[in-house]
């Protein structure tokens, strides 16, 4: 394993345990009858345990959108031709995706990586180019990827976010693009799960039957012919992942490693999740998952993970679109935490007991 | 019934047809596959259905909270006195509470209404007083309110929402303050709903089982001694409702009057959309129900509406803290509707078929 991996597994710490019990403390003494605010009480609960401390807010929030290909598409498993990965990831450049109108309105950046798209696109000064390979091979027929590649993709990740802290980032949301991502995704799943390939493979972007049937197989077959290690994550992202999702995992490590929050979109941020979890265990408690995902496989996935997903709006878009959400609910959690009056402030009596 | 709330009444228009088919029509071109933008879809299309047309966001948004104290907490239903009602008030008007910070994170003005609080409070600009009585009457022994005060609460409401729209008002949450007021929404819920009183009683601000127990048993009584007819809403507001619920009631009538979209907060102004909803059923295409509250009871009400949550986040505390995020996930549909690029303008190739 290289260095700048292990040293980033090695800086992923608990909790700290002394923020997390005056957060406790403060939410029990807001104005409301205790734990009425729900899933807001723990989640600013969490984040104070990641930032050691209460805060009021966050400053600086990022999207940060990691676009590559899959070879596994010859083998027909999309709707859409691959070239659409290239043209949304222009979309994003552009403004006009749905994480650009979602991050816009949240008051997030959003960064765009091109982890191994199969084409050159054109310089932009926002794209940030990370490409590992023009799109992984065929995990039907070979390895997706070689593990050196797939060290580098969670490298890149991991420097893309130091990148990131570095000009300021108080939380960051995962996104993803790639056309035939979610094959990969569910390929993931199940090798790490051990469940059922057809448990884990949904419609993605809106397969019948017949095609969905085709999809599963295709899966199977490429399990089958790699045989990956599940208790060796590298070897699973290796033969069956992608380049956005091993990057993905170094995003969600690297913000770990600095105390920040990461806020995981749907079925592909949820794979990268899996593989970085069993990469460090302890990342999960810098986690949370925006929103359960249309794409069945997703629920398997959470609940391996045991995360609960705050959001279920029958979203399956993917870019990063319930993580911006979700990163919405998690900064009113916040903010109700900082703000809120306390009793004795609002001279409320307190319930009797 | 007084002719300012049946005026009302017979102002709530179905749905503009044609910007449905509008708006659905500009989903199916925007650069994702068709429906992965799940509940956001639906919901861009029902807000255009309201508008007329597709909007570009909300410039003007508004949670009324309502206030009102309940003559049944005489009969012990709840943890907290009824002097909170008022003290809550005045952290409204200070700012304090969660649903002026909720309020301010998705930037919309909170309009605080004095429905009958049990005593007075002291002027202050931000307090809008349209106190029917000082508080219900014990609805165990005797009706909660008359027929007369039932429909000069809803007129409030009416009153109230059409100043606010007089003012600059695109979409409005309803909210609200009142302790003992899960005790009368759980008696419309099972007056209106024939549900059994203990599958819509929930623990209110945190009720022990034999407290629940109690109060299931309070509820029961004031149902058998009033016998509100489920047929009457206005019967059924008056023998057990509340004032801020039929202020709450108002507020959605005159809203959807006007063609402005309403965003309900949990059980007390489900509580009050039953009331609303059985005056005008076509109130019911205003409504976006914000979440799912941890009140038992609240679920049952919204299948009785044949409503879905948009959050479900184990909240339940009132005020409009739950509208006020759903209000925001609203905002996000409306805003991907007007601000994502088409396949012809960003140039991606559509699906296969």
């Amino acid at each position: 394993m290289d260095d700048s991996l292990s040293r980033t597994l090695k800086e992923i710490n608990p909790l700290d345990s002394k923020a997390i019990e005056a957060a406790q403390a403060r939410q029990d003494e807001l104005t409301k009858p205790k734990g009425s605010l729900g899933r807001l009480e723990e989640l600013s609960i969490q984040i104070a345990g990641i930032k050691g401390r209460i805060i009021a807010g966050f400053e600086h929030k990022a999207i940060i959108t990691m676009a590559a290909d899959h070879g596994v598409v010859s083998e027909g498993v999309t709707l859409y031709p691959q070239e659409v990965t290239a043209q949304m990831v222009s979309n994003f450049l552009n403004g006009g995706a749905g994480i650009n109108v979602l991050a816009r309105f949240i008051g997030a950046r959003v960064i765009v990586v091109d982890m191994g798209i199969a084409r050159d696109l054109p310089p932009h000064s926002d794209l940030i180019c990370r490409k590992i390979a023009y799109g992984t091979k065929n995990m039907a027929q070979q390895a997706a990827m070689t593990p050196n590649e797939a060290v580098r993709a969670i490298e890149a990740g991991i420097e893309i976010v130091e990148a990131e802290i570095a000009k300021g980032l108080d939380i960051v949301g995962t996104g993803d693009m790639g056309i035939g991502n979610t094959t990969a995704s569910s390929a993931i799943c199940a090798a790490i799960t051990g469940e059922p390939v057809e448990k884990v493979t949904g419609r993605g972007e809106g397969l019948d039957n017949k095609q969905l049937a085709h999809k599963i197989k295709v899966i199977e077959k490429a399990l089958a012919f790699n045989k990956p290690d599940p208790r060796e994550p590298i070897d699973v992202l290796a033969k069956v992942g992608g380049f956005e999702i091993g990057g993905l995992a170094g995003v969600m490590l690297g913000a770990a490693a600095h105390r920040i929050p990461v806020v995981i979109d749907g079925f592909i941020s949820g794979a990268a999740a899996l593989i970085a979890t069993e990469l460090s265990p302890m990342l999960k408690n810098y986690l949370t998952p925006a929103h359960l995902s249309a794409e069945s496989g997703h629920k398997v996935l959470l609940q391996y993970l045991r995360l609960t997903p705050l959001l279920n709006l029958e979203m399956r878009l993917g870019e990063g679109t319930g993580a911006a959400l979700g990163m919405a609910i998690v900064e009113a959690a916040v903010k109700t935490l900082a703000q809120m009056a306390t009793f004795g402030e609002a001279g409320v009596t307190k319930e009797k007991h």
